[in-house]
């Protein structure tokens, strides 16, 4: 299939676009054409994008978030609450949080969750950077922001048993049902939990 | 949204991503965050891709078709029936027309469809090129294979009686393709049966 031209910087093309997660045959089709429409210029900035990216992007000396710099934007923020640290997965859930504007304190990135199932262990994500920070920074609380699902909740519930000891408060986000949502479509647990959390008003 | 992050090298790679077409603003973030985990020789590879396809990919000086080469694998494949020559609108018809292994001749890739609504005229898709063949080659066969819509037919009526007057035998891909559909998406079966049962028109 990938011969189908005999045009190798083509079929090389194709294949690289392949490889992307849930990207198929006929959508790499797509992009590569698309890539070989584009005037010269803008192919090349597109092929310096992919480069300076990945030369000039690395994890925050503090938080592990994606950066330029060597201290993220984040924790160079003046401004915001440096007392108060939010644990979770991924950058994109950096992103998520930052776009609720309510959140204006600091994080830390664990890159992953342990899971045993796929042969990640503790020391495969960032806790070890996570514990050295507690212990030298002024910090009261952790926020604990994994996924709410199996993986998620085992990796917030040994790093909670980490941080314990050292005398700092860790907190979970409140489970519940989602804004928007419809209570007939919630799954039971979710529901339980928005039962048990359940507020005066 | 694009400045999410505060992450020049990031936001331009997802923008990046974005442009392209059927893609939306999380696959785009998805794309990035796959770039980024790459290791370094891997996503120096995609970059080179880019660049390589971009300045190596040409249209063949014989039928338009993409080719790295100054003349294209089939157009100087001797085995191929020199005589027949295959009309569509775009590479990826060729590609498809190809994994029928029926047709063991030539194509002439026009890239595009006339279409005075997009402000698509003659001059504008390969027919010139297609012409220049004729009058100089011993052909004896033109199928227009164009897409099967509107714009595919009226392209295929316009270049047909173009073609007449130089005695030159012109005939139709059978409506064995579903009207209104893309030949790029046909299946072997289909798009072989269309062949064999071609119309003079």
């Amino acid at each position: 299939m990938m011969n189908e031209y005999n045009v190798a910087p083509l079929s090389r093309l194709i294949e690289q676009f392949e490889r992307m997660p849930g990207i198929g045959h006929k959508t790499a089709l797509r992009l590569a054409y698309y890539i070989l429409r584009l005037p010269h210029m803008e192919a090349q900035n597109f092929a310096n994008a992919i480069t300076e990216a990945h030369t000039k992007i690395k994890y925050c000396s503090v938080c592990c978030n994606l950066t330029d710099k060597d201290v993220c934007s984040v924790c160079s923020d003046e401004r915001r609450d440096h007392s108060l640290v939010c644990v979770v997965e991924d950058p994109r859930d950096v992103m998520a949080l930052e776009r609720t504007h309510e959140y204006k304190a600091l994080y830390h990135v664990l890159h992953g969750t342990i899971s045993p199932v796929n042969g990640v262990t503790p020391d495969m994500i960032h806790i070890k950077e996570l514990l050295e920070r507690l212990k030298s920074d002024d910090i009261r609380e952790v926020i604990m922001a994994t996924n709410p699902n199996v993986e998620g909740e085992a990796t917030a519930m040994y790093i909670s048993k980490l941080i314990k000891p050292l005398g700092i408060k860790v907190t979970r986000l409140a489970y519940g049902v989602p804004a928007g949502g419809d209570i007939e479509y919630a799954d039971e647990v979710t529901l339980a939990r928005a039962l048990a959390g359940r507020n005066e008003i």
